[in-house]
């Protein structure tokens, strides 16, 4: 390795060119902090013919990542191409088998293979960070690892999904239904390819095995997050939020219990005054709890093209820096298998259902919540036209299991129809 | 240096202990994350009889922390004495001279001395970190000098004074005067020992200044830091603020502008429903803003045992970890001297006095603020009993020079009863 750090950028989409332009643009800030010269050498992407609107002539190009992987002249691979397999995983192989650091925004390859990752890098000598796929610009991993490595992490918990955040608070503040929202944000670019990526919860999800497997000491496991999707969330769910004084939000929470590790993305009821409430748009928030430092929230942009290369260039700077710290915080092989637990913890809930209107109907309804011990704290039958009535009940606090049966003590009764909504509501 | 970081404590209060607590229970989990193990060696305070309600018996005890910090079984000095000056000064130029890295949550003396102590450490080839004296247990420090690493930082802005939030926040919501908060403050020991420290901005000008320098790259200057601090804020002003939809805040602003360097420490009316406004008691609450990022917030206790003892812990790791980064985030010598400059930026300003009741007295105000190009939003005399007519006045936007030259001019006209209270409304 020279004095300089050379890099080499798979991917060129918005978060790629992104680097490139803050590596142009700050050459001698970013040298004065990070105590050597940090250049691009070389980048790849599929198609060489695309506009990207930055100056790419001085470095070479591999039109395979892989072989930018290899190459001699590159010091670090920044991986953004995203993908949890095929060429994102196979670039980042390549790059810690020749001897390369890796510095990577992607949540899926890492929330599914970050274990075998975090062995490779060690058994290769090298590093992968990962600041920007976690909340965009929020340098929260350096937080969690770092800032708090003092502490036994209680719990975190984050809204750490802007394309879902964008769809929840635009349906309130414009008062229109999901599916609407839905296709302007499609028509805005906002949605990944596979939009179930964002609604469906696994983007954050991916996020939030990521900040567990750091929090905890325990092998990153996206496989035993719980996930709900927004899907379900209708605009009649966020007016009678507000109602109520809430604000739905898909809030992801891990904490470690005593019967095992907890991880939910799901959308929850959390108070409309609360920070996490007042969340808008395309924003993040994380909330780290730790045992001596308490409760620390960040907030700020959760993707774009220079929060996210802001993200990526701090783990380049680090690295320049000489900073080596394994992936999770700690070295791999003490990174403990975790027992998934279901959440415990026992909340308030909101549930919508849309009853036959007959009588005795509602009597049936809390005949199953009581049933499955769940006592009523209110409940409410909304005035309406049709045969069919919409009910709306918040439950006194309970556990998940009471819940997950009394809702299907519902579905056996022969007044309720479609699947009832059960919504959380986390007083944070 | 043996392969265990061998710490010595320069300092038994609320913070050392704090120290003492973590290092003692998390032993192996910090072991685990460090790569090796940490331990104390050595502790020094002035009173070894004091009760302090922790173990120290396995520490060498030093009653001198100088000869602390020059023992040969001691390889970072943790300096959480205070004062800008005497022991803790003599404490941590003597552990940079006898080649020890020092952490430190001492503002007063880094934000005064803070250049010298970077060449004194970087001669020494010793780092200083000091992630403790800035906002508790929230890591700035980290996330400005490593997180934002890639960024030109345009604006910082903090509220960082626990006490002085206190105050205000109490003052609004019991609906008391500052006299009676101020005292309920100092039995509740908030206050420092010179209670100016606090409620005169110093406390927070100092952390102010220490950000400011590793947002811009200079060298710290406390001494060009505009202080204002809240001792003139009367419930008045707190209910009249409410009432327009805002709070007061002793809020922190440092950026760099083409005519140089603004610092400045006053309370400001931010709106009531921002998160700053929202922010309540003892919490902090900083802004970073990057010219890629965009705006990151984050917030958390800005004192106490415990979230101080893990900001001083997370440089500990670090450090054990093998971070070794300029105190200021650049080598001492790349510091810039920064021009101080007045704050330039317009803003709306709020005006509160007290006018002699008298045909025409509102008059002379209204042409004194005309005079000095000042224009009025609003303006409301309020109802009194007395011969003392109070009146409100929000302002157009405009500059403090402006606003200087009117209260000046004010004040040269026969109507107004002492010094009119003028408090710049931020809108962020």
């Amino acid at each position: 390795m020279s004095d300089r750090l050379r890099l080499g950028i798979a991917g060129l989409g918005t978060v790629g060119i992104g680097v490139v332009r803050i590596v142009q643009q700050h050459a001698a800030l970013i040298a004065a902090r990070a105590g050597r010269r940090i250049e691009i050498t070389a980048v790849s992407a599929r198609d060489r013919t695309r506009n990207r609107d930055a100056d790419l002539s001085a470095y070479a190009w591999e039109t395979d990542p892989v072989a930018l992987a290899r190459r001699d002249d590159v010091d670090l691979v920044i991986e953004v191409m995203g993908g949890s397999e095929g060429a994102a995983r196979a670039t980042t192989e390549a790059a810690l088998a020749a001897g390369k650091d890796v510095v990577s925004a992607n949540k899926a390859l890492l929330a599914l293979h970050g274990q075998a990752l975090a062995e490779a890098a060690e058994a290769a000598g090298r590093v992968i960070r990962f600041e920007a796929a976690v909340a965009g610009g929020i340098p929260v991993i350096k937080a969690l690892t770092e800032g708090l490595a003092g502490n036994e992490i209680r719990r975190v918990m984050g809204v750490m999904n802007g394309t879902c955040n964008y769809i929840l608070t635009r349906m309130q503040s414009a008062g229109l239904p999901y599916e609407t929202v839905f296709e302007e944000a499609r028509q805005l670019g906002y949605l990944e390819a596979d939009p179930n990526l964002d609604v469906g919860g696994i983007d954050a999800g991916h996020k939030l095995a990521l900040l567990a497997a750091i929090a905890f000491g325990t092998r990153v496991d996206f496989g035993a997050v719980e996930l709900q999707g927004i899907g379900q969330i209708s605009i009649d769910d966020i007016r009678l939020a507000e109602d109520m004084g809430y604000r739905i939000k898909l809030l992801g929470v891990a904490q470690m219990t005593g019967r095992g590790l907890e991880q939910r993305m799901s959308p929850c009821l959390v108070p409309a005054k609360s920070p996490l409430g007042q969340l808008e748009g395309g924003t993040n928030m994380v909330v780290l709890e730790g045992d001596s430092v308490g409760q620390i929230v960040m907030r700020g942009a959760g993707a774009g093209s220079g929060p996210t290369a802001s993200a990526v260039m701090a783990d380049v700077i680090d690295i320049a820096r000489g900073i080596r710290i394994p992936m999770f915080g700690v070295p791999a092989a003490l990174l403990a298998e975790a027992t998934p637990a279901k959440a415990s913890a026992p909340a308030a809930y909101y549930l919508r259902m849309v009853l036959i209107d007959k009588p005795g109907a509602l009597a049936k309804v809390a005949a199953a919540l009581g049933e499955a011990g769940v006592s009523i704290n209110r409940m409410r039958q909304y005035g309406h036209d049709s045969a069919e009535a919409p009910v709306l009940i918040v439950t006194h606090k309970t556990t998940r299991d009471a819940i997950d049966h009394a809702v299907s003590r519902m579905a056996r009764t022969d007044v309720v129809l479609g699947d009832p909504v059960a919504l959380r509501i986390e007083d944070i």
